[in-house]
């Protein structure tokens, strides 16, 4: 299992590192940074399985892995996908609002911000308590660069690397950006990641060349929220999200590509994400549970059936950007 | 007029030069990328200050403008604003679509990709005819490290340099992106930049802290399209739209904020983009001009009060990228 990270001393991209299995050593990479590991990945690939084996072999030095930030700090591209339907059919039942044409058959593609990316235990600042504060539990790929037009088929050799990502959503702002209509802005605060990548390669049978096959357990305040299975229920597989987003464009190298908040069918797995909980809660005529304020705590982290953390925990605290009171007068759409 | 640019010829960021007013000469500039120079813009301006009347006294090389790239060539982050207003309300009443809420109060904010843009004169590579190619004629500003929940008055300082963009759409795969609500993805193909970016405090008296006052020309075929001044109309400045889209998360330097289309409400003043002018035609009962196709040429240039081409001229053909044929069945939703 390759494992790439950055480590978060060296400015806004950090300091890319080979990590060994057991997370507690690590060697330096060939390239400098993650990004420009994945753009010179054809020529890299070999020194970063030799660095990987050496690594396990018990060279290189101790590891801190608070000392590790997002392993891509930063990207040209963020987007994400519809995999898991349910999680849309139970969020827009709850607002008696309707699917969208094409649920189901193709996937929804939404572009993100990718500016700075949280890391795996970075405070999440949160400006509003009115705001509605949720995680959503995400797997990604981070690819090499895509040409135009790929299919499906064609678009599973460009994963080079899949990551763990709480893509962190503002539930109540989202409604005014619903009805104008221009897609998600504000609703979107700075993501988090979990602090290690894995290459496609690496996974072994992990890895189907379409999905993730794993189970991400989230927890809020210590208190389990779900236990989901990351190849269950999944609409679309990441080739097809792929094909999707490079339909009217090439995707350039260190793109992220989500996976949408992951959503099991059968509510006794939990939830990745609030929403969906309070869904099914309204639905029975239970009181809603509340979104997350300053001072609750949220814990993300995927396991092989190996029983191994795949990516290594996110565990993030919220605080309070400006004492939590409103600030909706600046600027509120 | 202090003018920057990235000259191709070095990967994925190029290089920058301090370029003289009249284009002719460049020096190189005090750190290797714009990205660099955007990040470390306190420590450098003075230096970029210094090159900048060098270059005008008759130092450094000639300059070659076809090597130029376009200034930042890729971003970590593009966004845009609903600056002026005439443009949704021309392209919403063609389609018989209801303004969106807050529409004149409040600016409509979209999140779009920055991966990878296309240099000044790179070929607009179109892999259908049926997508309905459109030009968008537009300014963009290129902020420092802004915080969360900056004030419209606090964030005209983080303005470090304006360019011009062609933020291309393709306005028939528009509408199954509006019913779907999940914001604009494939009707996003790559955005052509002009070759010069200028700075705030270079402008003098053309850049107001708010607005760009210019002449923004564009052409089809050589035909002209619209003599726009992008000082008058505008609902929103800079500022507004900076805070707007800084209201839940910090924006990262080198990120660059979009106008929207400029578009003047008086007709005869023509079009950013010719999906106004098809809207007016219709209205006028004349059959619509047609989108741009394969051998079309597109050109934008922007001019100061001076009669001096600010950003230098963007003139870009559109080329076939697979013949033009459909290839619709390839993921369309």
């Amino acid at each position: 299992m390759t494992r790439l990270a950055s480590v978060g001393s060296s400015g806004r991209d950090g300091r890319l590192v080979i990590v060994s299995r057991d997370g507690s050593r690590h060697l330096p990479g060939p390239a400098p940074t993650m990004q420009a590991a994945i753009e010179r990945w054809d020529e890299l690939a070999a020194s970063i399985a030799v660095a990987a084996a050496a690594v396990e072999a018990g060279e290189g030095e101790p590891l801190e892995i608070e000392a590790l930030c997002a392993p891509l700090p930063r990207a040209y591209q963020y987007c994400e996908g519809s995999t898991y339907l349910s999680h849309m059919e139970r969020n827009r039942a709850a607002r008696n609002a309707p699917l969208p044409p094409g649920h189901g058959t193709t996937p929804a593609v939404l572009q993100g911000h990718s500016d700075r990316f949280l890391s795996p235990k970075e405070p999440i600042e949160l400006g509003d308590h009115a705001w509605g504060l949720d995680l959503e539990a995400t797997i990604g790929v981070i690819v090499g660069d895509v040409p135009m037009g790929v299919t499906p088929t064609q678009a599973a050799s460009y994963v080079r690397a899949l990551v763990l990502i709480n893509d962190l959503t503002l539930r109540n702002v989202l409604p005014d950006e619903y009805a104008k209509g221009t897609g998600f802005f504000q609703a979107k605060p700075l993501r988090a990641f979990a602090p290690l990548a894995v290459t496609a390669e690496g996974l072994g049978d992990a890895w189907d060349g379409r999905l993730l096959h794993a189970e991400v357990r989230t927890w809020v305040n210590g208190v389990p929220l779900g236990t989901l299975r990351s190849a269950a229920d999944a609409a679309f597989g990441f080739p097809e999200i792929i094909s999707y987003a490079a339909r009217t464009r090439p995707l350039a190298a260190g793109t992220i590509v989500g996976s949408g908040t992951i959503s099991n069918r059968d509510p006794s797995a939990g939830f990745g994400c609030l929403a969906e909980k309070r869904a099914i809660e309204i639905q029975h005529g239970q009181s809603p549970s509340p979104y997350l304020l300053g001072g609750d705590t949220i814990r993300i982290e995927a396991f092989g059936d190996d029983g191994i953390s795949i990516f290594g925990a996110m565990e993030t605290t919220v605080v309070d950007a400006n004492g939590g009171g409103s600030s909706s007068a600046s600027g509120k759409g």
